[in-house]
């Protein structure tokens, strides 16, 4: 199934930034970065728990929050995009 | 249906940071702000093209892009959100 994840982490100190830069990392792992703080993951459920797992450690539960939406299987004809194409090189504080 | 709304603006120029806060405003007639730039919009496919059309004219297509999904009538059970939730004072050029 495909999981999409959303962040947000609140840099406004030096342990958000790096909140941030966790946060980012692991996702890198799990799926496909189509814009700065959305991430698109093909996995099985056992995978989608331990990334929830891994994300819920790492950010600070009063100041951030990740979302989670299962888009199923035929989840092709439920995504569009517009504009400029992601992999370009993410600058984590000026783009998002 | 349940439409999510996701954006990127580059506000690496003053312009960019002018249609992030166009981007926004317009969200936020169409939906309730979950993120920072994450919207989840309850609409009808003619609302859903409107908006799509108005938020396409706003961006710069080579710098900012625009994702659309389509989480269908039963979404409820598809929606995870962990941490801090949504309604705090969002600063567009903090938090992300």
């Amino acid at each position: 199934m495909l999981i999409l994840i959303t962040y947000d982490v609140n840099t406004e100190t030096a342990a958000g930034r790096t909140r941030l830069r966790k946060v980012a990392k692991q996702c890198i792992n799990y799926g496909q970065r189509v814009q700065n703080s959305v991430f698109e993951c093909q996995m099985d459920v056992a995978k989608y728990r331990q990334v929830k797992a891994i994300l819920e450690d790492l950010i600070d539960k009063e100041k951030d929050s990740l979302r989670f939406y299962n888009l199923g299987d035929k989840y092709k004809s439920k995504v569009e995009h517009i504009g400029a194409k992601p992999g370009f090189d993410v600058k984590e504080t000026l783009i998002f």
